[in-house]
């Protein structure tokens, strides 16, 4: 079993001290949801919880009840603002499991039948596309 | 947007009522953990509310906020159960996004560094080797 310190130069939580910007979809005293930078689909957004954790694993078990609110509330926006067939949500814990950034998050993805989902080491998404899925998102939140 | 009517002969219905047997790892009054039949890596857990909703999508937010605790808690057990390096946790909505069994449910899914995941319409796993899956995981627990 593997497990380390929360490094709080981790990107979300610079992110999290407004030190790095990002494009918001919602945000609240507890959670911040933001767009993917590497989107697998259009409207791919990352809910993360403020306090620091550093995955699902070492989390505090009241600001996951606090969380999973916001992930159900971003997957109902999601579907909405891209006339989305589906939802996949999906959590990634230490590297062997795919995490790569390590501030807790959920992945909320828009899924289109037929449409398959693209790598998320794939290339940085224009800021003015995120901006205006954001918006998107925000006005169907 | 799709959505449907909650269909009570779903099967995850039908192990909550106990007509179809499951090889349980936790249960509490909210909450049901038995293992995956066709499980994509050993250990491969679902979680799932007894409350009936179809997905993420439908459900009462104060269910979600009883479940998660518990994926937290089956994500830890398996890591110590199975001696991963790192848990895979996802949640399909919708047929577009992968769901099949229409009842809402968490996959919790030990990974080890190398191993790629086995496709989820595998073959079903032998009841003796999930059973003693099973134990190994309520030990951690």
């Amino acid at each position: 079993m593997t497990s380390a310190a929360y490094d709080t130069n981790n990107i979300f939580a610079k992110i999290l001290r407004g030190e790095i910007p990002s494009v918001k979809v919602y945000e609240d005293e507890h959670t911040l949801a933001f767009m993917d930078v590497m989107p697998q689909a259009p409207g791919h957004v990352l809910v993360v919880p403020k306090a620091a954790s550093r995955n699902l694993l070492d989390a505090d078990p009241a600001v996951l009840a606090k969380t999973i609110p916001v992930v159900q509330a971003i997957a109902n926006a999601v579907m909405e603002a891209f006339d989305a067939d589906g939802v996949f949500v999906c959590q990634f814990n230490e590297p062997a499991a795919g995490q790569t950034v390590f501030h807790l998050h959920f992945h909320v993805i828009p899924r289109h039948e037929g449409i398959a989902l693209k790598p998320h080491s794939g290339q940085m998404e224009d800021g003015a596309v995120l901006a205006a899925n954001a918006e998107k998102i925000k006005a169907a939140l």
